[in-house]
């Protein structure tokens, strides 16, 4: 699905339906880091104003959906909680800063890419779990059917940007393309946990 | 104004208006961080949704007002650059974390009355602007007017929050007091440059 790889194993959607209560936690966590990283990208990348406002448009629609996940987590009297350590992301960073000397738009692009990559696998995740809520008549699926959407529009927007910002499509793909075959080695050991990328 | 306790040296305002390509550009990156800063709040006090909330929020009109001041760049031609080392919010937040071993709810409510501090500091100086901008028939006072007021309602927003995480208004007026004697003696040593804070 979209430039993913390694496709996340079906299992997962079992193992995070099974523990709702963690899993939407963990969501309301990934929707406020992605808005902290669209403003973080959006003041490393001043000389366009466009992209530092797309990136801004980008953080506030995240920031809906944070506020539209902890309602689900109010609604069903669960704890927001601190967010547990994100070695996904983690690990995809390192990625990104790997080979140093790069010049600063190479890292932005690199940032760009990556945010791109977790969306994917957030949009890849969401279709799952629409899909098992859906078998199991949880009226949750329609909210996630929603997200996968979004989160396909979100991939979408920092791939134009990265390409904006480079200049150079062909190799703005191939650097999301080296990048996409790392991150489907990264999710080959994931997907044991009710974690939308744990 | 508000609880601040050393009032801007008149001058600042002379200094502001003379470079107001300087002054929006830093105006645009303080924004900027006040919306990082209530998202990184949101994230480090969980156990009430409607705090995390009530900071997203305040991220929100944040992000309003940083489109709102990129508008004002763009139609001068004005890059945005990269932010300046802020001494300013950095030494307030030395303040915060000073005398550690403090619970991390005293910790958070240190940073919401940091936050509130920074919030009345900018809206005195919106005022000064706006005056010295309306006394030069600038166009731009009324913008800076509106931005007055709102300032002044993020400084209530986030005491507040601050007074509700705590449940003791006096305590917390009380490190109010000399958080805000602290930051008078910042302001004592700034004021000299076409920054917002500067």
């Amino acid at each position: 699905m979209l430039c993913l790889t390694h496709p996340t194993d079906p299992s997962w959607a079992t193992t995070a339906t099974a523990d709702l209560r963690a899993l939407l936690a963990d969501h309301a966590h990934c929707e406020m880091k992605a808005a902290s990283n669209a403003l973080s990208l959006a003041t490393r990348w001043p000389a366009t104003p466009r992209v530092a406002r797309a990136l801004v448009d980008l953080a506030e629609e995240e920031l809906r959906h944070f506020r539209a996940v902890v309602d689900e987590l109010e609604r069903r009297a669960i704890p927001l909680g601190r967010p547990e350590v994100d070695v996904y992301a983690a690990e995809l960073r390192k990625l990104a800063q790997a080979g140093c000397k790069k010049s600063p738009e190479a890292s932005f692009v690199d940032r760009l890419l990556v945010g791109a990559l977790i969306e994917a696998r957030s949009c890849e995740r969401f279709r799952l779990l629409a899909d098992a809520l859906a078998a199991q008549g949880d009226a949750l699926a329609s909210f996630y059917d929603e997200l996968f959407a979004s989160e396909a529009r979100h991939y979408r927007t920092l791939l134009d940007l990265a390409i904006e910002v480079s200049g150079d499509e062909a190799a703005v793909r191939a650097r999301l393309a080296d990048l996409a075959r790392a991150e489907g080695e990264l999710a080959r050991t994931l997907g044991q946990r009710a974690s939308i990328h744990g």
